[in-house]
């Protein structure tokens, strides 16, 4: 892509052209600098159709605040929007307006508390929360949900995903399927989430980790196109990789050719100094292929080779292909958890496109605007009671039992501080008369925390091992009910009486008002 | 995003590792600057559950050869490169190699011939058709995919979602859910496939239209927040935009205060000399609501204002609203037709994540490889014939018949000329003995034309329009059994006997040689 085009389509004009005709109105109204509050969630967990999760993992955010420091308002960009016209013919954008986003210098004059990546986030509770002057604050919502959306998402399959494999390494192939250079974030996102590496080189080295990748189907095609079969194209691959030697076994006939071929040059390997990895299996009954494989492998004297899977595979296909192994391995002679423990999985496609639930839904929602210093909650009335956000000033907690366990996340407002609680009284964010008192709280925790304050980054970049420590420690606290691939449990999310009394006083207000 | 990390993640090393891995193998064994051919298809349609598509639009290739024009092998990805390492600690790329890298000058080695944009394309014939030296061909194979694979994807949803409207304007909403940075390539997608415009604006001043919106819920929200209720807000969005004035009625409840406050502040709009534009309905039963609203708004006296539909539409959904509304209409006092054509249908999540359907699964494959001067061809041998390519090299032709409709695409052999037969004896792709004589070929165009040569882009880039005009020419000359929703009818894409016979002989090749 060109460098100017670039700079276009994805610098500040970055957005839906409704949150600048709306920024224009404030400006217009006087109201542009006024502080308002936006609250970032989700409703609903990823539902996959035969599998479900019942949590999520936070991606986003740290690409998020990149863009955010470096976008400016350009003088390219103002071009464009002077261009716009109105059927009128007028201009759509005044240029006392356009002079404004200049001087608001981008997007540094909000300030952003969230939840750092990694971490295990639930619906309903904010998982960031943007404070700043409504037209910029208004402006950044597309560019904020486009980057945390598709992220949290691909973190959330990730995870499951890695669950599936059980302790085996799970590498990331997705980008050839992937949305264009959408999937650089997916990269990203699997490895925050649960992949232990991927085949993506350039996000590979940009985290600091190493690509992983052996060889396709084409070059075994090559050498056969040459007369050198397939053979012949496993040597080429020995000599050049004596000691990363994963072959690709079914461009021909994975049992009849494959197999056999790969014992051949893995002992031709050995005689010469150097010990296999192992094979890739990426068509047909991936289950009975390995069983047969490990058997194969074991009778040729490579009980050590790995087996690695491709072709679709997401958690509930690994889930069910590990059932089958297990099945399947006496009746080949091979013990079942010896075939699992040599698997490794390279799951693309259905990784990078949440396969079955291809868009988190998170939303930017206002909910309290400044009043002369103090804030005026905010809220969109539905007739759906899922739908309306909770309003108001807020802060975010996690609340543990004795067991170390995660047992709710609670919603108070701005004022309230449940650090030093013992005990605590919750209630349905929904709906009436649903209420919850936990006798005694073991440990609490504030969930989101100040991440970016008026152009300053609050807290070093997280390196990858940090957010992935985040995710495990986070699922070892959280009950395995809730981790559960198909009906999960479903984890308390919850708001204090304070919260609860001020969100039945704006419904009754807002209903009044009709 | 800094320019430091976009230049990693965006250019040369855009790839999966096993293209470097591959191509080093080739350097090695001499094998790199042979010239080689892979084809660019895809195999099914897309099939999103309850609904199929019979055909694809092409998208995507501008893009792509943008990327290939700017990207070179920089210094910074060498070092990358070489801070690799084999689990022997040795580097896993050798010097000789990544010099020759960089002299081969990124991928502008490599000739592309491909159907233009926006054109009509079907399964299994090759969309584009590659040329150059085998290690950058190879490596090209990732980025080629990734930028062909989605916008096709998004582009044939959105002709899909156009044909469903009938005419009615489409608006893609698309950016806050869709895929990270790929979302503005799935906007491009949309409005080459079948938008007529969309809310993003960076990609709309980009390909020269004018960005779409309006405002939010969260307007309306403030200024009730403020005190001022739904219609303080309506009165400030009139007021700031007199001309262009569509009003989001659904903030507190649609038929008691926002089609109410909408028409009382149109009617102080019509008073002050300007004429709304219309609503938008974005939840509820959308065919029942556009139904009342009609006939709200004729009574009030406005009945040209426009109704926007959005909330989660698809080509799906709106054939079952628009049905419903010939349905309910009546029942009002309304003509459903009228209401119908003052439809207007805003689509999002739904299209830039082809729902139902979220990864087209086009391959680009080993077709053949120069040995002295002449193609040898190169097969995958698979026990799925579905999933065998067309070997060899080939030139790719549309046939229509005396109606003036598509009746075949047909692929040949590289050294068949189809352009002046009368008649045709066609071979399916994968099963033995179905064949069709067409009896008489009323015109026959080449499908696949050379596109990029060497560096030099041979047609100047297309505007939009002429990629929207390629589609709506294809579209009327396809079967509407063809472009029916639900079950189309199988277009047909055969082989030439030349073809089938290469493909017979080569299978039976390769089944001897295991």
């Amino acid at each position: 892509m060109t460098d100017d085009r670039r700079d276009l389509i994805e610098g500040f004009l970055f957005t839906d052209q409704y949150q600048l005709t709306m920024a224009q109105l404030y400006w217009k109204h006087g109201l542009h600098e006024r502080t308002a509050q936006f609250d970032y969630f989700f409703r609903r967990y990823p539902d996959y159709g035969r599998h479900q999760a019942g949590y999520a993992v936070s991606a986003g955010l740290g690409w998020l605040l990149d863009w955010i420091d470096a976008t400016r308002v350009r003088t390219e960009d103002l071009e464009r929007l002077r261009s716009q016209r109105c059927s009128s013919g007028k201009r759509r954008f005044d240029e006392g307006f356009l002079a404004w986003l200049v001087s608001a210098g981008g997007f540094r004059g909000v300030s952003i508390r969230a939840v750092p990546e990694g971490r295990v986030v639930h619906r309903h509770a904010p998982i960031a929360i943007v404070e700043g002057p409504l037209a910029m604050a208004q402006i950044l919502e597309t560019s904020f949900l486009n980057h945390l959306n598709y992220q949290t998402l691909v973190a959330t399959k990730a995870s499951r995903v890695a669950e599936s494999a059980a302790g085996g390494p799970v590498l990331e192939f997705g980008m050839r399927r992937g949305p264009d250079a959408g999937t650089n974030a997916g990269t990203r996102a699997a490895l925050i989430g649960g992949a232990d590496a991927s085949s993506n080189v350039g996000v590979s080295h940009a985290l600091g980790i190493d690509p992983q990748g052996t060889h396709a189907h084409s070059m075994v095609q090559l050498f056969m196109a040459m007369g050198d079969g397939e053979i012949g194209a496993f040597r080429a691959y020995a000599d050049a990789y004596p000691d990363e030697c994963v072959l690709l076994v079914d461009t021909i006939d994975t049992l009849e050719s494959g197999i056999p071929n790969a014992i051949t040059v893995f002992e031709e390997l050995r005689a010469s100094g150097h010990e296999p990895v192992g094979i890739r299996l990426d068509s047909g009954d991936l289950a009975h292929l390995a069983v047969r494989a490990a058997r194969m492998l074991d009778d040729g004297g490579f009980p050590d080779a790995r087996i690695v899977l491709s072709s679709e595979l997401d958690e509930l296909a690994m889930w069910q292909i590990r059932a089958q192994i297990v099945e399947e391995a006496p009746r080949y002679g091979v013990d079942g958890a010896t075939v699992l423990h040599r698997l490794t999985y390279g799951v693309g496609t259905r990784l990078v496109t949440s396969h079955g639930f291809p868009s988190l839904g998170g939303v930017y929602k206002l909910v309290a605007i400044d009043g002369s210093g103090e804030w005026l909650p905010a809220m969109k009335i539905s007739d759906t009671p899922e739908k309306m956000p909770i309003p108001g000033d807020k802060r975010i907690w996690r609340v543990y039992d004795d067991r170390g366990l995660a047992t709710a996340d609670v919603v108070s407002a701005g004022s309230e501080d449940l650090s030093f609680g013992t005990s605590l009284d919750l209630f349905h964010p929904h709906r009436e008369g649903i209420t919850r008192h936990v006798e005694h709280i073991a440990d609490v925790e504030e969930l989101v925390v100040p991440v970016y304050r008026e152009g300053e980054r609050l807290e070093p970049d997280a390196t990858l091992d940090e957010m992935r420590g985040r995710r495990s420690a986070d699922l070892e606290r959280l009950d395995p009910g809730v981790r559960r691939l198909v009906n999960p449990h479903v984890y308390h999310v919850s708001l204090t009486s304070t919260v609860k009394t001020l969100q039945g006083d704006l419904i009754a207000r807002s209903r009044r008002s009709i």
